[in-house]
């Protein structure tokens, strides 16, 4: 049961050319770069590779992952594209403010700040000549790999959540897809036409929001015909996180759940966003998911997600889960999360990025399901247990890892 | 790191005579036959056997565990060892009352209550001529193997915590136990006599509370030489049960938990008992282990254990954890859980009885390291994180397999 | 400020005549006698009446509201209309089974809610000839009057939630009303039409649902005119009792209030009902309003009502609040209230039946300000903090109090 | 029964001299003063004074408590004893670090926090010979009184909590006190020495902590002798306060309370005096006596004090309350308080100075019953229900108002 998600590792022979340790430079180019995920992530990235903060949160460094053979820190280098223009230093400081990181550390990365700003590229908004904008957007990824002589660049989506994408026949066919683009027109939600320009420019992806990327029949045939893997979808960081680490105990306990009830409260960008029930709609399903996968029958409960300005990037989450046990015996359970969103995202959104370049390295393509332990909706995977994605993933990292 | 736990486990090839469909006739004694978990057990095995209620909560009937081979319900015989005299029925009748199962079914199953009370035998006290006291209870264990044409007795001990033992030579040496008994001196907790007189018997034991019981060496020598299996100590049930669950998500997530407090209201038989704090000093210090040696550092935080009458048998806890993320954010989590604590024991009566009768039938003896998922000191394994010791239960069941 | 809500009460010389011990028989007629509250309170009543049951719950059995002088219960009696045929006894084993109450009660009472089943009537629903239907109803209450000697009829709305009611210019004018009601139409949503007959009937209406029932300008004028009182609106049980009466802390201790979400769980009949969105409409609005009212400033926050059939009749709530202190550090505080509904609403019911009958007694007429302490929605009153409501009811039962 | 709280008010003629709004300076003294709470009042109230913070906390602005007549904060000089040595700066920048307040406020206010510092005179430890330490201790209120021009100093007790003091005949006896002292003995525990020399100095006193205090009969004489007001003890800033307020819940819909257990969890330098168990005992058995005062009849469940030294100044509580309603159904509520009781204490000491300055002004002595609002050991009153609190102090406060 365990194993049916390491489908598409390739054997640890095509490995040996893989070196761990050469200095492989890697571009990591955040599509929304200038958000509070990205923005964390960049000042993070900084400050970890300079010994200003310690390695917490980052699962990449945990030594069962390490083993695959990962990219340096030092070897990173961020770029983007985002439809805003405020400055990522303001940014920072603004999440300093609301606690997120220490104002200190805004400080002392400023300069890091203001040259990872500059890397940041105008992004395309929903609609208009989606070739055009497609060729743009390979324009700006070629010439970052070249600018900066990267190996590869990873194209992570951490863009602002889309509304559900309108069905069209161009998303399940690459080749009416092209006919479609080629004659000036914009069948893709934005973040699907980010990926298909990525792909296009030979670029691996993280698909790190619950839109809809890289997941379309046309765009998944597109990674296969180039070659590049890619990771997906709806980062996993907060309620999700804790409901596929608990649901497994009832499973196993033979114990009954009966209901789960959800309720997320978050402010900040995403928040905002998220307060629009068109763009609720893609997260809220990605979030009911996870119990009812785990525990193999339906449960019934309403999974809200409720946007309260003051609590910024402080998420909190309640659970309320009702169960059976022995002789029909009705108990209860609930828990109450308070995380901080951005903390929690940034430090998976490197390790992705470190992953999924290794994966590119040894040859891998398409949809990567080993990485389903860092997704609310684990592409390629048929688990959503937290324990058992963890076992894939590392299995997985020991078969990535150089051969000494 | 997941295969150091299954040490004990005979090779496949020796299982090839066990043949999990025979009709073996096997007793379980409960130490503490009147208690509240002796009850339900009691209750719930003929309920379940009859029909009369599904088998939510029984582990042993998950595939994974059930494949292998155990003896079926109603090849079970109960009975035991008890210092009370209150009736089953009555003992029954009560949690009823208090919501631990449906009156119902004390109704119904009054006649099968009444033939397990006929075959609970006068329990020993602390003190007096043990090794007399001994005798005793080995020929209550033979009269009822021989009565009842069993193939096994497993003795449970799920009698009243004691309070820690103190020390003394004898525990430590068994000749020098073997001595002090023939000098009719009384060196033994309760809780090891029972298990002395147990292994004296040819009988596996299940270390249910986390009183002394076998885990001392002079007994552990005692159950080599007798080639009895056995396996402890203290029913994870609860919060503990939880813990365990959730400790491995900031493990495997690199979150730094920085304190975790636990308290813990209970009423009922166990919470008096636990009431007295000499009686939870043994508690809170098999609680207290588990998040530390999940994460791998220490970990400050109080574990309170208080009596609340009111509540009866339904223990209520919270836990309140905080930890850092990303940059050193700082973040808390919070649960309660409200469990009926003898529905939720148990279940894991019976599987235990079921699964140590196999281990006994395969020739196992000693602790058996693979049943740490039901323990909160899980005696002989090296890991309390719950994910892990599921994969090395199931791993363990898969040898046990009957070959087809 | 406490005095504004007590501008109804007549003054004490009135009351002379009044005599708390005079055996004056009531009738108490339920709205939606068929469901769990209406049952709940039928089989209570009895129950307190025959000493099966303590007196908990009762606030009309508190000394400082007792003092009124209120009609014993062996003096109420009790019918109603609804438009379901369950029997009463049958609803009241199911409640039992749900743990709403002990199923010994039902047994013991079988006679009497067979009695109080025989006396409900069949209720109107929605449209329809109004003037028919209306008259039918008064004729039901003259008829229970009549049949059983009562000094007067309470009218209690019980029944499920309405969707908020469309607007219609017969709503704000008596003569209007009339009109339409002679010329066969049907203005009025089914609620408001129970309260229009009561009125003319001359009966006292308790509005326990967030319906629109008797608040109404046509209706109000009517009341004056016929001289009878009426209390509402929409009983405050569970979320929002524990909201009035924790808010006052925030505004007392000058605390400022940035946040108040609030998540309801809730099964059983009024939860189907709720979880159509239109009835919801009705709950939510006067639910939200009581936080802000006390604090003085508007309070971001959801408030989401959502059905769980598993949980029943136990409503569970969800509460989180955010707050600053001095110099601005911000604070948290939740809240988990488990609740049983029916068994909180019935008392109510009884209590206000009892109040409302009292103040009719007295000659009072039009809503009745001093019960805001019962209600969602306190029609008339100008405060929703418990603990006013509570100075502004006892003041106003000293002053009902019969002179010695 | 509101009424029996404000035996010690004087009557309004009196107040005619008192004038709100001229200068009156007025000093506060704090025992403790460079502890968190004295630090954070010491900045707080130059931030208030300066408009650098709202007045958010400061109860004694609210309409109903500010028409007393208070003492504007710009005529509040800060002066005190403490044992430590450590400068205000110092603390108020580990306060702010740990997000007490602000950081910028501590730049804003360093000369400010400078000044008070200076003002900070070496505190007396246990023992000694107590009258030469009163006599220092005298001197010190003089000297700041006269060096500032103040026309009074209230002495406000904020040191870290003592130990239950050992029994004593002088502590009741304010003769026999005096010959222990000439005798140079040392009969009183510190914060009773600090109160006997206020009170000998003429100065009001506040006892914020659960110390002994002025709550001794000797001392209660000393203060009526000299004429001077005091109120205590022990501040109600979090766990106790809620209960306060909620308890009443309970008592006015006459639910029975079964259980309430209380679990506290707190760092800071007031968590490790805590953690000590003979400390912890004055604070337990203070916080344990609310709710039972409040229902009016004896409420099982232990209260907790535990050390978590990770939470620094943010005591987090867990409240879990069990109670019955009509017809005997159980029922549960939980709530969990995430509070800064730093920020917390610290309005409530500069409300109180207020307040007792102003009680001292028009000529009151002996305990303020009136400011049982403030307290968990309400001195001299006869509730703990904090709306019955509120009642009484406005009342009591519109009773000191200057007459226009
Ligand atoms: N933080 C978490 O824990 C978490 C977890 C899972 C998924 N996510 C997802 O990550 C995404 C980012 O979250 P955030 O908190 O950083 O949000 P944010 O609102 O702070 O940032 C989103 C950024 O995307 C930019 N953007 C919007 N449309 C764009 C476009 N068409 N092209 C380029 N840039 C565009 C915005 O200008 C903004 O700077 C969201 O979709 C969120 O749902 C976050
Ligand atoms: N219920 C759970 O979830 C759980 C979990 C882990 C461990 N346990 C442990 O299981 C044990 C039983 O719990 P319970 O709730 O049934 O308690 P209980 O008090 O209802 O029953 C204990 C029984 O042991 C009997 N007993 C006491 N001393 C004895 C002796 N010397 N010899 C024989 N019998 C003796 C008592 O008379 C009583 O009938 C406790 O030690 C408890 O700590 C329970
Ligand atoms: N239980 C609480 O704590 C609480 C608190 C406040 C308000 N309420 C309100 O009390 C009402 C009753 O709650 P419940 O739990 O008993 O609901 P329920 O669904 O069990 O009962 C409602 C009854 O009303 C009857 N009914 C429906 N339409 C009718 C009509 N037109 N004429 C006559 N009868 C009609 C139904 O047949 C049913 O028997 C609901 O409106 C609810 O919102 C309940
Ligand atoms: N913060 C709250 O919410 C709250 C509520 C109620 C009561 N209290 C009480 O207020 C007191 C102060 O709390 P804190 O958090 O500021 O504690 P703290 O430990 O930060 O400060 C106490 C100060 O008292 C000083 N001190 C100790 N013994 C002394 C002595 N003999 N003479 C003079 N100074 C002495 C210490 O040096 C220290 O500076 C504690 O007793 C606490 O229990 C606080
Ligand atoms: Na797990
Ligand atoms: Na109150």
């Amino acid at each position: 049961m365990l194993d049916d998600d390491i489908r598409t590792t390739t054997s640890a022979t095509i490995l040996a050319d893989g070196d761990g340790d050469s200095p492989r430079r890697t571009g990591v180019w955040f599509i929304g770069g200038r958000g509070s995920v990205a923005t964390t992530a960049t000042l993070g990235l900084h400050a970890v590779s300079r010994g200003l903060a310690p390695e917490t949160g980052l699962v990449s460094q945990l030594e069962e992952v390490a083993q695959a053979g990962l990219v340096g820190f030092d070897s990173l280098v961020v770029g983007g594209h985002d439809v805003g223009t405020h400055s990522l230093a303001d940014r920072a400081a603004e999440l300093a403010e609301g606690g997120v990181f220490h104002p200190a550390l805004v400080a002392a990365l400023r300069e890091e700040l203001d040259a990872a700003d500059r890397r940041i590229r105008p992004g395309v908004p929903a609609g208009g000549h989606q070739r055009e904008a497609s060729d743009r957007i390979q324009q700006d990824l070629t010439a970052f790999r070249d600018e900066h002589g990267l190996d590869r660049v990873v194209v992570v989506d951490v863009s602002s959540t889309e509304p559900p994408a309108p069905d069209h026949p161009a998303l399940h066919d690459l080749d009416r897809l092209e006919q479609e683009l080629d004659a000036g027109r914009a069948p893709l939600p934005p973040s699907s036409l980010y990926s298909y320009a990525a792909f296009r420019a030979g670029c691996p992806v993280v698909a790190f929001t619950p839109s809809t990327g890289p997941n379309i029949p046309a765009l998944a045939d597109l990674a296969k015909e180039a070659e590049v893997p890619w990771a997906g979808r709806d980062g996993k960081t907060g309620e999700t996180l804790v409901k596929a680490t608990l649901a497994p105990l009832f499973a196993r306990r033979a114990l009954h759940v009966r209901s789960w009830a959800a309720m997320n409260l978050l402010g900040g960008g995403d928040g905002r966003t998220l307060a629009e029930p068109a763009a609720a709609v893609s997260k809220t399903t990605t979030k009911a998911l996870t119990v009812q996968s785990i525990v193999g029958y339906p449960v019934e409960g309403p999974v809200r997600i409720d946007y309260v300005e003051d609590l910024g990037d402080w998420k909190t989450a309640w659970d309320h889960i009702t169960f059976d046990g022995f002789l029909g015996t009705r108990m209860t359970m609930q828990f109450t999360w308070q995380g901080c969103d951005s903390a929690l995202a940034a430090p998976l959104v490197l390790d992705l990025a470190r992953l999924v370049a290794r994966a590119h390295e040894v040859g891998e393509s398409g949809p990567l399901a080993p990485l389903g332990f860092f997704f609310k909706e684990p592409i390629g995977a048929s688990t959503h247990a937290l324990d058992e994605q963890w076992a894939t993933l590392t299995r997985w990292c020991a078969r990535l890892a150089p051969t000494p």
